[in-house]
């Protein structure tokens, strides 16, 4: 599948401000950049760097007082794989990769450590397998009401639990919470989706089982053959899309993602129970 | 300086579970493992690994219901290096190292983003150099009371700043979230320290200015250079000294640290107004 | 039936401190105090005093540094009434009792406002009877575990819904939420429990439904017929059994209740769906 | 003094709800009003209450779906007491008068059981007189910004003390818990405030001490004179200007307050140095 993708970000800047946007997608097993662009208005020199770990493609660049409008395109090919779920087992803490540990442990929005006994009440009688995650993002899709506007950048999977009500990104944290609770793996993913409305940048979770990253979407919004990856962490702190050190106001944003022909813009009936896998 | 130090912890456990020890301290710039052993009882086999990122010694094995008694011993040559505080500055996020930059978004402990406007106010107007954690160290040291019993494994820095009591892992989890919000990367260090009273693990915080960390201990209880580092991470969460899964009990643990020659025992004055590095 | 209760409380003062002990049972319609008596080593005065609105008897008194030693012991008569709960309405908020107002807004330990998404997910389909409360109670009962030392003074229903742990009180708290989400008007009962195991005060929840305040217990633990009610609040900030201005250690505490005859010692099986009227 | 005070609320209504609604001032020794008129569209029958413990007064209505739309209107006389500062001491615990102690305790927004440490370590060397509200109106005045937007309905003193950012609720909430915290009971004022600009309901708050409730108003916006109050309670979940029972949307809302001649509209600078009791 091929999709054009773009984000447009328009700010104000009352003083010179640094900023660390994370909006290319990486090239992954899973997905191609074929053709990208990034402009800035007023034009000035970017520095890419990626971190080792999730490959992540971070542009920084330093803005006098003013305005700053940054503009990222790219056409980018994704081959997400999907499997029978039947048979996927989790992976038992003792024989864990190491590199897969860091997401095991509490991180600033999911709070695993804080839902340990109601993870455990709820999916705990599940079987040792992808049945979990599947559950849990079920689990929240059900329990939690997608509601803009009720939270915001420091909501985390503690508040949602109780308040019940998010995005994206706070289904995402959630899912991560109750993941890493049951000892299973799991990591935040900010994505652009095609099919996603109003257009906005996406967040899924992804849980690690049996060696492979899978990704689930507890919000049902989005196709996941439809998404392109852009970052990837802990939790949302690791990807924001714009980390800005000094003062700076958003004016505005717009974000979209286009299928380049019609395969690309189907959404396999199918694909809703298998196994995706796009890292 | 050389120390001989030791911990040994002893579990019961219900069922099987798994450990995931981080007791041994690393080989890095500062400090020499001379000599060291790790025994079980009952013998059980082990897997070291160690992050790719920090260094850090993980010690992994799978226990059956019962007992388990680790004991890790061993003597460390420390050359931790003091300099002349003057002069150090912060470095700017628009040149930060990449790697450093993990370091700077808030964590499952220290949430720099919800103390931004208070970090600004009581450090904003001081230089931007090595002054600015050198008075966050103070600041805590003079602002929260050192109080065992008054905290748990789910503290953090935003409960320690009203809470206003704590100990040595609480004050550095709050070293943090005000270095972070003030833009200077900072890490959670757990350590040996010879002179600390009662004996226990340590934790410290490391700020990163001018391409080099540097070490604060906002309790003032332990010398710097009687540190001997065992795990750094973003904080308590990636470097608990024993990362359990299943049910466990810990039983007792007991944690020594011991200077192996007379310089090593002694704490230098003139090191209080230094600046230690020993990453 | 009737009860004789006992409660020894035994502190240390490092300096003079002012007590106000609220463990004496009040007269009302349901309970008569037959005879009591308060000692105080040393012997000091006090000053009783009832607040206007529950009855609550507080008696208040200031000790030097020293030790002191309350020993409050009563005999009880209870007459709770015990009625079907068939046909029980909620009170539409358009005519409720302005007195019971106050039971409707959020507290200290029960912040309803944060619950109310998830009260009317769990709750909102039942009918507007009394209904509601009894199937809160037995949602707290069978998802939050009983577990002492898991919570604390400051623990409040907020934490208890994510942690699934606590003690009584935690679970009246989480109650009294729960039902003020649901615009039913709710309210904390201390109280000396005769067949708790171990002895210690209890603290249970009412709901006013119909104009009449209902009781519930969550945990179980006790027979409603066997309660002496000491003091009525909106949470427990307003009915600790000892508020303390200046420094004080307890040092022992003792609570007991006894049935004065064999039939105040059933605790009939009937009464399990019957609703419980006590105030 | 004297002032002519409005309020215009408009709600749209999706279904039938019940609002009580808390704008009306009370006669209290220290105001008195003069006229006064309540119109409603559509026009609805209105059941007035007042509590018995603060006098405020509480209009109760049930509202058809649609829209509603409350006007209210006053002239009230108000004769605050202006008095020297100087020798107004705090109140010990042991001889409060027992009507005041419910506002010693914790409450939903102001929890003056987290805040204990800190209020020591801040205020506890003052001497135990007014100076303690007064140091803590002006230490909130100094320490947190007056933004508005930053905070929200379920936003309380623990939040503000980190956040460091509010506006008058969130103001008077912190100087309340801190109050407690120092065993000075303490209480919130809703009022109206001639002077405030942009117009809107006014909060302060009010310390008990040496037999009386003192004024204060961490945010120094609005003069004390010019103060019509409204509700008095423990804290904002005790007055809200109106506490709804159904789905209702503010579409629009109006406060406004204009002296009915000049007297009425000076702000004497001579009173910054008073104590104010009004009530």
């Amino acid at each position: 599948m091929r999709y054009k993708v773009r984000c447009r970000l328009a700010y104000s800047l009352p003083s010179p401000s640094t900023f660390v946007f994370n909006v290319a997608p990486p090239d992954t097993m899973a997905q191609t950049v074929e053709t990208e662009s990034l402009t800035l208005e007023p034009d000035l020199p970017v520095r890419e760097f990626r971190d080792a770990e999730a490959g992540n493609r971070y542009h920084r660049l330093e803005a006098s007082a003013g305005t700053l409008v940054l503009d990222y395109r790219a056409t980018v090919r994704t081959e997400p794989v999907a499997s029978p779920r039947e048979g996927i087992p989790a992976t038992r803490p003792a024989v864990l990769s190491p590199h897969v540990m860091p997401y095991l442990v509490p991180s600033r929005h999911s709070e695993s450590d804080l839902v340990m006994r109601l993870a455990w009440r709820e999916f705990g009688a599940l079987p040792e397998t992808i049945e979990r995650p599947v559950r849990i993002a079920q689990w929240i899709h059900d329990n939690v009401d997608y509601l803009v506007g009720t939270t915001h950048s420091a909501t985390s999977a503690f508040n949602t639990l109780t308040s019940r009500a998010g995005v994206c990104r706070d289904f995402a944290h959630l899912g991560i919470a109750f993941c890493r609770a049951l000892n299973i793996p799991a990591r935040f993913v900010s994505a652009y989706s095609y099919d996603l409305r109003p257009p906005d940048f996406h967040a899924v979770f992804e849980a690690w089982l049996d060696g492979r990253w899978y990704l689930f979407d507890p919000t049902g919004l989005a196709s996941p053959g439809g998404l392109v990856r852009i970052g990837t962490g802990r939790d949302a702190a690791d990807v924001s899309f714009s980390l800005i050190f000094g003062p700076a106001i958003l004016n505005s944003m717009a974000v979209t993602a286009e299928p380049c022909d019609s395969e690309s813009a189907e959404r396999p009936q199918s694909w809703s129970n298998l196994a995706i896998s796009s890292a």
